[in-house]
């Protein structure tokens, strides 16, 4: 869906989800509703409803559809021309669920590789237990990042954390840090996630442990039961890493008991606050054409802009 | 010094802090000083002063007084008319760190009464273990409930818990709560603070442990590790356990990672509040006469007023 | 209403609100209403509308119902099997406002007897010639706590006068405070309800009175007429009751003009705070089903849960 | 004091405020000193200090002092050359507490001309009713606006009131607002702090009635007082007479338990906000040379700048 | 249709937003929509409803109306008899837009006076020049002050000018100021509008200029383009019109990137605060009754009071 | 100064600041000052005052001092032995102003490389107008990044830039950004700090037009000013150039007038914050011992923690 552009045309099957009928401006009805698959979501339209559809259709549903996309005030949109209501024994539901589109073998790839280069035995030793704990492991690299604010996709904790990672990595070359401290913070920070988020065929829910105790301490509590299991783990270096993991919201208000007091967390951190922002921008602008702009209601709280085309900008480039 | 009225006379040892050689409205030069003991502290004034007096003390120094009390602008203050400097030698510095009043075997003995009436056989099993591993019970009932808000004294914690203990024995007769986890909750909600202040000679302080994670996470830390000791404890408790610990602080820009969000933990948020709150007016008041007023600089924020007599608002009442 | 368990069936009249017909997931129509009685209010679905229903309801409508009480997602729910659309001539609105459970003569009594037992010859005497005045006092027994926030039922203003009088008689135990005006401030610092709230047939609103003054002004300053009916009553203590009913909101921003600077004002708004908390928390899991949570948009602003049963907790207990 | 000029001689008495004995870059001695009369007040100097002065000075002390005005870094700023103490045998105490510079006669005029202006029969007789309570209006006419926001001084509130009263008189003709109300609200906006504050021979202080109830209260109480003395009175009048004097603050977090909600009501707010605020630029600046800033610390909390001369900016002008 | 009254008879064509058909209390459907023209918007309702209007109409429509109007819980309503719509090709969109009732001619020329008054000379070329530039004073004459708060009609920037103009003309009698450069700022404080806001046939609406940019900044460039126009400008006061300009509302977090820091900046942000307060409450209560209140989602965030008429207050009057 | 290790020997000379002549614990006088140097600043006392020193020392006074370093309480210190005071003669203040460690050549032409590496012809351009303005390059190459907050130093605006440019460097490769706009965005975010501060003799201090108008303003003028000397820059560029310079401080309250809305503003502003703050901690603690705590009283307004020595934390390395 990512790939759409005007004009193209589209025949797939989806997750129908926000639908309702409507009446245009002439006073004809049609059908709204937004087309969701793993690649992501895009709003559409149908006219000219047959009987069946007149009277709605319960969200979400899965259906099948034919049309064509076009631009509608500046966002891409689908005009539906064929729809048919799909039978739930048709289809397996987690195929619908968002999930990354980034490949979660290398990224996972790679943050095995950052945290075998650890130089810190004790670092090494801890991260070593975590990857090869495999139940563990495999929750890592499914779980969303969100239940919605950004990353909110199967794989979306992992895309998250190997984001952070990238930046982590130019990060120690500029400041006076930790680099073992910091990466692990970066590509951990999160974990907790994987107990406060569940997700399965129904989508991406908390669970009431998550509700109750939030990822912040469970994610501080689950790295901190791995260095129990290793002996003469250093106490100084226990205390930063649960540090680190406990005040990576960076100030109290957002969930973090503390606030960042040492390098490791501040960074920690701020790196996490640049990606999930990017984020945030990006995954808002997916479908707004150049030169327009998206609604208010995203996780940044203000319309974002999508800049025209350089082509414009840069007419003697062909020259 | 709590019984110190206008006129009486005082003749005691002391450590003296905030010192400072000052001159009056006459240009007469005084030492201004506040004594310290176990009791509680009160402002003093010196004139008149000997040679070696007049270039100042460090703060803080042990001393020996003799003078006598008066009221000043509605507050009571000392009136030095003799003073010794004492020589560390001479006397045990612990001895002059504010302490509780109140006899801290006894509250430790009303502790332990609540919780051996415990029905629920988890939590009486897990109170149990708590009040049996000495060494915490033994600083349980010495740590000071704070640096410097309210209950900063040796003992000031079990006073804190024993007076949140009451007023929870009244709320579970008036809502439908479980009176167990109530209990438990208000005597052990600030149990963190073991961990994150040390009260020694030197007075009381953060422990870098204390700056790093905060009272909040450690007591949850601490209880599950004895919960973790008991096989067989209930899933469910042991969340909403650990839900009331994480959550007492209220809200999030106070130190919690969750707000309350059951019934228990609600309670103890509010008990803790309002008895530290009392607390507040009360230590802040102490030395304040009837009809005046606190200074504003103190943990409410407000100057505080401590109305007059009762005697001069019911003259009839003794006709 | 309060008694009904999943499985009861249910033969009652009640207020029908928030009515509305949609759509199953399978296309289906069905009406969604509130049904409020007396006893608080309950969600109801039902399907196979005869025509008539089709095109819905008002809200409010009386309604005869009868059905049968099941659990849904959590939360208690009725399946409406028959529906008959009451006339106006057919009852009496004011019977469906919702009421207090308690019996509204005890708690008057209740609140009697404490004002008797009052040392203070002046607030005794205050106190007898407003519960005398029959024409107020029958207003303070009869009316809300609020419009909508926690106590918003016919005697509810009693209600929480009566919790906040039993905390008040713990707490006068435990602080050297002055029993009488904390007595006597807990059951009348919401007085002003009298005056800014109307409830009649039409449900519970305010007053323009009551919006352009508030019931923190309108409140005190109803006492204060009382006061200055009683000749030589004591200066200093009716400057105390009025900074006890002015600041009962604790803080500036929450419409009390000045901050709670004595003892008494403040323990009264730290126990209206802790009573008013404690009912948002009841009333708003009225339904929800144990191990349930309720919903975001609640007075307390996040959602709560309910426990699981106790018994799974304490599977030794029927041993 | 205000019409001193760099260069001025300077030969008068005043109140010494501020006083201490510091050293300059080259380590000589020399005392530090405000100099307050009813005029206002400026800093000082004094070098070359005779023995009894090198200890210092109490604060406040009255002082006859001999000197000239310069300019220090965009400040004017007064030399002593020569300084005396006077005792206070020798001096009246009020005459030195800061005064309005205006005609307080002249004043009063005004206003009592506006008040005998009303075409509303009921708001003219309750301004008569007022300004014919002669222990009433000496006190108006004498009360400073507050202890150290804006018009801190004798007759101050009188000032503010005139102020206000201009500007209504503007919005009188701008908008369809109740013109009488809106006089009588932005004269009395403050009445309350004729109660709130005391000044005497010791300067500008709060009351215990004015820490406890506050001037909005007790100002909104005064008012109604009269207007309960006045049979016949209309019951709407009074009310929307209170709403103004209660909601003046404009928010709840200053002090007013409701917000404006009538046209009267919201001007009178913005009046008095507007020519406080006006106030409070100038009293800052008031030794500020022109190109210079004033400090951070003063009631609008930022520097404040005054305009260099228009002679500078408009060199072409007198050619 | 500001003159409209209960029971006038109202013939005339709108623009219908909000529309939507609904049941009423009885089960019958009706049409609900909102009135716009030129001079204003009222609420409307419609029974009886023709076939073709039982499916609704889009949102806006343009119709021809015949009805009369009431009152209906305090606010006065049209109650449609006879409705046809228009159209396009029957009428010219933007004749429907809110415009100001105010004589524009006149009030530009009320503008031109004052700036021809100016006695500082660069102020006065500067003035001039802005007003000679054709196309610039036609857009400031034109355009709407807001896209929704407050003047958000054709003409309404204009007509905020002139209000803010007349206050400032008093506050000069009041306050020492630089009389030109305060009037300077209260006309041209929002000029940037007229770059941030479009205002055609499809109402109005933020262009991409003022999104990224925003008001503040765009007015102090648009006029710091015309002082590098005139040669011999000075540096002082190019940089108190610069400041004055983008400190205008006031406080940072309303989009000034410094607050006010000289007496006229002050004095603008005032002038404009208060205006557009006032101009808020006089659009939000335009329908509603005498002894009426209007809805809370407006501007001020509040529901607003109509006093109830002056007459019912004073029966004596007429005696 | 930096290289400073407890025990070593200090000869050299310093502009000594907060001076202060104070008594030890056991009455003795010391002489407490910080001495500064280009490379930073570190707490000093002197004990055995000679006469002359006894009344305290200027600040602040340029000394020659010898003497030798050792840790007290966690921060390392100086113990001074000998101390002359030096004449202003002999010395020139700018040598002693702190000043980058870095080495200004060579991060000047890391960002000279940057701009010529632009692909977008117009950027680049605009980038060589601006370096090849030798006045305006010297000031940025020179210019402090701040009053206080951090990177106030010579060079400290280039140091930050430089810092910010590696960062970006790194994004670039992560989001789908226009590369040129966000490197050419963070290295001219704070451009207009060249007009906002003065760096002389006297230390840093705002300008008067940097008060008035503010860095942020007048770093998009500045830029705006040679975009304005480039025909055919194109709009669209023109304006997203203006408005991330607008809005890289992120938040209205931090003076941005508009929030980011494009991905490139977003970026900025959240680069620059990271490298701020990662500063912020850097400078606060340059003389904290491992395993120390820095003051509360720093701009990120909190005790920072320095980790104890790794070697003690990796006990086993050297194994």
């Amino acid at each position: 869906m990512q790939d759409l552009t005007p004009g193209a045309r589209l025949r797939s099957s989806f997750m129908a989800t926000d639908t309702a009928v409507r009446k245009d401006s002439r006073g004809v009805s049609y059908l709204s509703l937004k087309l969701v698959d793993r690649t992501g979501s895009i709003d559409a339209r149908m006219w000219g409803l047959p009987e069946e559809l007149l009277k709605g259709l319960p969200s979400p549903t899965y259906v099948d559809v034919e049309g064509h996309a076009h631009e509608y005030r500046g966002t891409l949109q689908v005009k539906v021309e064929r729809l048919r209501v799909l039978r739930l024994e048709e289809l397996s539901e987690v195929d619908y669920l968002p999930a990354t589109e980034q490949n979660r073998q290398a990224m996972a790839e790679e943050v095995m590789l950052a945290g075998r280069g650890f130089e810190n035995e004790h670092l090494k030793d801890l991260f070593e237990l975590m990857v090869s704990d495999e139940q563990f492991w495999k929750a890592f690299c499914e779980a969303p990042a969100a239940k919605g604010m950004h990353h909110a996709r199967i794989g979306g904790l992992l895309e998250h954390s190997v984001s952070c990672l990238r930046i982590a990595h130019a990060l120690a070359q500029l400041y006076p840090v930790d680099q073992d401290l910091l990466l692990f913070g970066v590509v951990f920070h999160d974990v907790g996630k994987v107990h406060e988020l569940s997700w399965g065929g129904g989508g991406f829910a908390y669970t009431t442990e998550g509700r109750l105790l939030g990822h912040v301490v469970l994610g501080e509590r689950l790295v901190s039961s791995y260095v129990a299991a290793l002996p003469g783990f250093p106490e100084e270096l226990r205390l930063r890493i649960s540090h680190v993991l406990l005040s990576h919201q960076g100030e109290t208000e957002y969930g973090s008991p503390e606030r960042p007091k040492t390098l490791e967390a501040l960074l920690v951190h701020l790196v996490d606050n640049l990606d999930a922002r990017a984020a945030m921008y990006l995954e808002t602008t997916t479908n707004v054409s150049p030169g327009g702009w998206s609604h208010h209601a995203n996780p940044l709280g203000r319309a974002l802009y999508v800049p025209d085309e350089p082509e414009r900008e840069n007419p003697g480039e062909n020259a």
